[in-house]
């Protein structure tokens, strides 16, 4: 049992934080005025900007643990530093660290041929396009991959993609460039895990409609965005295939814990700062004539957030220790019990947040978005509800045969 | 003891909810769809329409307890009302029942002159105008009324104001054509609670400057808006002094209570709409194999919202109740216990029907913004923590002496 | 809507608070002094003593609506004085108002023989003797009384009655002389809810064997008691059966909801007086220089209290109004609310003064003891989960079609 | 950063673990059977019995890290052995790690003179006498230390102490020898934190009256206990003072740190044996139909008790290795998180158990005794109000001076 970072992650931990400190913190501004000009779904020059010094420094591609890509980190040592990153709503996407990219980018470096990675994979790390997950669909719990309803049928070399899709984040960015799809290539199979595929769409393929933009509660989030699409005969050569018909599934259950344990890492830095900006204003904010931090309410809101943090911090390294260690499959609970965890702790420091800044708390922009962020990862990729149960099937299965 | 409304306001219930089930729900996307179209800070055309015709049906002004202007309702019956109003966000201005107009209408009526009411009241009154209330100021906890720094100074026949308030609710609107203004006429006065005064200042005088628009938790509340707002050298007639000079506090004293209890009522309508949304959406929706409806965690949360809302509703008919019987300022307590109680109680029941939705309930427009509405009246007109600390003070001062 | 009590009302509150200042909480020291000092399940000398008093003061069989034997007042009319007598968990008992002897009586007066009455009810209502009230089973969820197991068979002139009870109150106590009994007499029948009755059992009939004392949370709440009973061909007259075969389960619907009530009302009495002890405690403890009242952390726990307890009182008080008018049956779901509600308000309420008194409040009789009998009922007389679903399945029915 | 324990503590957590099942567990009514017993207050045999075995084995004194007297284990290797013996509440004790002792036994073999060490900490690690720590006081805060008021004033070759002590535990033991006492030997000092002074007190010195046992929360803890003591002209020589006159706070601090680390061990264990007790009856107690375990209420409180134990545990693990490797004065902010985090927890887990298990769980013996248990180190060892805004300081302090 040991609670220290490596010297090599100590070293990341502070070159990053150097990154936000001189980088992305000082144009936060610039970025929401750039945001808010013309149109709100081109992308913000600041951002790339930020990608070319990012990348000058090595801060790049930090989440592949696939050294011939990235950076080579385990789970472990990648933690610290997305923490870091998500303290900014919009940091990640500066070291080439944004979701569903790092998702996507991760299935292409371990399942893509040369050719798929050649098209898709390597422009992603150059970070010169973006990408999509298309899989919740609007009519089916979709917490339940299997559900998934959308078909994908072969017609001589090519498939033919019908289906309607939700929450399909990043998809309107303009530069988003493909889609991985999910749906089912053989709808009646016998094993319900082998019904399911991945394909890989480009975002020009005719057939493609995006209804609409969804927002999160109140938030459209341009211009990444969430898009609900509809697939109408949508046609790509055989060879966009993901590792095989019928191993979709398969693909899913790899992809879905690294995508859930970097939101978790995120949304400690995102606590983090919500509390630095209690701290902050509450030893200049005063009411009835001292500080508001001086009151025992006060305080008491700010050691809670301390404790929760530093909770979930170190269940979040212990998914991130077993994933590394005996595989994602197995490190399933842990998995859950941070999905769990995490967005519900964010969620009640940055309340605490807003209510300690009082007015100023209600119009910050960052309090406001942070929590909408927060509050969306109680549902997106699984709702609490759905992890809840799974953790509680296993916990009784210990004792199952004995009751 | 009894919990029965009378024949008249069984009757007016009736009247409303009709008037919502035609007029208001089965507007409501045009009414959003006008809001988003060009200039979001001009009048939205719906609302014109239905303002129209609810005044055609005698359902306007139901707030106004003073019956040579408005329907002459005590608070105990106009409360019954002005929840069923509440249950959609822009229902309350159909029946010219919005805030701050109420407030502001309610001052003129009380303690304005015949020229103030002429000039002011009557538009007011009649839906033409709508008008603003410039109290709180960015640099003083305003909670506490005697920190309000904006000076009023007499210069012969004419007040000079200079200061800089946020949060003046509706400033934005384009229809908003009066600010209820609070400032300090007698900075150093012996008694601190004279030494404000309350003014009329027409919204175009020269030196007013819009600096911009809060966002509240991310909605910008658009046609209506919070402003900060500079005043500078603002010049107005000594004629538009309410009540004399130094009776600001008084004014504020006896404004603030029925406008926190407006408030109340129309929450606890925004819970109920919350909780019809959840209950529906529960026996729709579908996970791992049957209706979310059926399953225990559902349940809790739906009858914990059904409690929460019950026990509301009756401390908010008490306070009403003791309002109409003993005054608003004997009241104060129940007024502060209502004003923690509704906004808590609300954001809690919304919150659990956006979970119990799910992805649905993450992007509907009516939760999302309802959440945030509700949010904010734990900050707004007085945050949580300062009406905390009145009830306990109070309770306290029953024992002090026995201590 | 009205929320003042009669003027009879506030005469006997008035004349109840002054019996409690007068004989009650001057005699707490002694009542516990008594119930230590030797068998723990003998009457206890200051109950009888001051029973004489009430009685003698008319303050007597309050909860009774019968007049012809009681003081027939309504459910709202006893409210607000059963919340008085709840501030201690023994006073109840010496206005002769104690649970389970008022179901029991009640029961006795609406449908027992003018035999039963005599033999039963008369002594009952004179104090003489104490009942119990066997219902729940150990092996079955008795939150549903079709459940119920034990079984009560005819036998030429006499019933033949087997099973095993718990939770049975008062079943330790010397003073109790009779059963009403629980049982199935006709098992098999097709309707489910008459297959039960109810029966009289005089508690000294061969073959009933007292297991056990059950304690609650710790506590063994003698000289009253809950016990675990075994019924082993028991023989009572045929004579016993109260009101008919097959009527166990409505008299059972009639019994639950007044005993529910009760027990809220109580509560809500008890929950007073621990923010009574947490006022007086935080004016005169000081931690780091003041008094703990004048921290907010204090004064939000005192604020948070009192909107508790005033938002339960009304929701009972509105549940007491339906039973009075539209009667027990249709008023279930009001009753379900406060079952749940009070309950828990009062574990919140008292955990807090606990909290608020520090090393004094740990060890304070009065606020373990009641901290141990407020928890306790959100388990008996039907656990938290069972009436939530209740509540939640009527407010679903609601929209059921509409879905 | 890794999450696995030695290869030496796993087989020593397998040891202890074995000792539990074998010995423990199954003599837990006869415990409780000898306890009930007689006089409550004298030595109960399995416990004796069970110490000979526990220490036959080695499973002895493992608390102490000073490798001459105990197993030498560092707190981080102690935790998890700790943990699981904090699964019953007497258990502790046979294997010789109960409080007040163990603090005891590591300030007499850090402190002690070579006569005090034979003289006390010899027959205390052999197990053969108990004794108890005498620093609270009725009469003022004593989570703040500075504030003892009891005196120890020299008298030529003796102190007399005079002094009112409470929440002295295992002053009621008979097999309790010896009082470490803390006073002021000079209450005028310049440095607040040298007026204090521990001294060893013989528990038959004449001047020492018990004045009561106090419950906690219904509970005596017997043959335990908690006392309040008053010390009236009680001579000891001077031979009995630790480490020297002035240096009380010193010892205090070294002291409180590792008594409140190993009240969260055994709270994690406390906590995860009410999880297994909620689980097993969950599989087994059926309510409308199937097993509780398949509602989702009862999903939901078990996922939530899982996260909780083990967010707490990582905590608990993080403070003991800050205490390793950096020492108890640094991690007192770790210390004061878990002191904190870890009897919130437990109280939330154990009361979620007793809801589950329905009317089994009221008159659990082990869940209400562990519920009373966490809830009293809610407020024994500073209550969570003190830790807190200790916590809240260390935050703020970060940015005080850029505020």
């Amino acid at each position: 049992m040991n609670f220290e970072h490596s010297e090599k992650v100590v070293e990341l931990q502070r070159r990053v934080s150097a990154f936000m400190d001189a980088q992305v913190y000082p144009n936060e501004d610039r970025y929401h005025r750039e945001v808010g000009e013309g149109d709100r779904w081109q992308p913000v020059q600041v951002i790339e900007e930020l990608k070319a010094r990012a990348k000058a420094e090595g801060l790049w591609n930090l989440f592949l643990p696939e050294s011939e890509y990235g950076a080579g980190l385990t789970n472990s040592e990648y933690a610290p530093l997305c923490e870091i990153m998500g303290r900014s709503l919009w940091a990640p996407e500066v070291f080439n660290c944004s979701a569903p990219d790092t998702g996507n980018m991760e299935v292409l470096a371990r399942y893509g041929t040369s050719e798929q990675k050649k098209q898709w994979l390597e422009p992603l790390l150059r970070g010169e396009i973006r990408s999509a997950f298309a899989m919740t669909e609007p009519l089916v719990a979709s917490s339940d991959a299997t559900n998934i309803e959308s078909s994908i049928v072969r017609d001589g070399n090519e498939y033919v993609i019908n289906g309607r899709k939700w929450w399909t984040s990043g998809a309107n960015d303009s530069r988003c460039k493909v889609f991985v799809f999910m749906g089912k290539t053989d709808p009646d199979g016998e094993d319900r895990h082998r019904r399911q595929s991945m394909i890989l769409v480009p975002r020009d393929t005719p057939g493609i409609t995006i209804l609409r933009h969804l927002p999160v509660l109140g938030f459209d989030d341009a211009p990444h965005g969430h898009a609900e699409i509809v697939f109408e005969n949508v046609r790509v050569p055989v060879t966009s295939m993901l590792l095989g018909e019928g191993r979709g599934f398969e693909i899913a259950q790899g992809r879905l814990g690294p995508g859930r344990i970097h939101h978790c890492m995120r949304l400690i830095g995102l606590a983090e700062r919500a509390l630095e900006v209690m701290c902050k204003r509450s030893l200049s904010r005063t009411a009835f004539g001292r500080p508001i931090a001086e009151q025992t309410v006060t305080q008491q809101r700010i050691a809670d957030a301390r404790i929760a943090i530093d909770e979930t911090r170190y269940l979040v390294l212990d998914a991130a220790h077993k994933m590394d260690t005996v595989g994602n499959k197995v490190a399933a609970r842990e998995i859950a019990m941070i999905k769990v965890a995490a967005p519900n702790m964010a969620c009640n420091v940055i309340d605490s947040a807003i209510q300690a800044c009082g007015g100023y708390g209600m119009q910050d922009r960052f309090l406001a978005h942070a929590y909408a962020a927060a509050r969306s990862l109680r549902i997106a990729d699984g709702p609490d509800e759905v992890h809840r149960n799974q953790i509680a099937r296993m916990e009784l299965a210990r004792y199952r045969d004995a009751a």
